[in-house]
């Protein structure tokens, strides 16, 4: 499964980093690929990954999913 | 001695550790406070510490002295 889901606050490559580190651990996601321009995170995910596990890792790290 | 360094390009919480983080290891620097809306970074610190020092460990970070 794909799916994009849109993160506003990230403003550096640091904040790329926290987000993608946060989604590589949640447990089914295979690839995060993160635009800062736009705040648009794509991942590819299969199952258990759920897409509220992954919106609470991003905001977590302190990003909000809009 | 004490000395405000300008910094530019510092856009988040991270970007204030990595600076941070970078100029506790020079040696001779005693305290650092960065004011992350301004840019402007304070060191405090004793020889062998020299400005110079100081400069490059930012500007490995990837941020701009001014």
């Amino acid at each position: 499964m794909e799916k994009t889901i849109q993160v506003q606050g990230m403003t550096c490559g640091h904040c790329e980093k926290a987000v993608k580190g946060a989604l590589n651990e949640v447990e089914g996601v295979q690839s995060v690929d993160v635009d800062l321009a736009t705040g648009a995170v794509n991942v590819s995910y299969e199952d258990p990954a759920t897409l509220e596990q992954m919106h609470e890792a991003i905001e977590d790290q302190g990003y909000d999913v809009v």
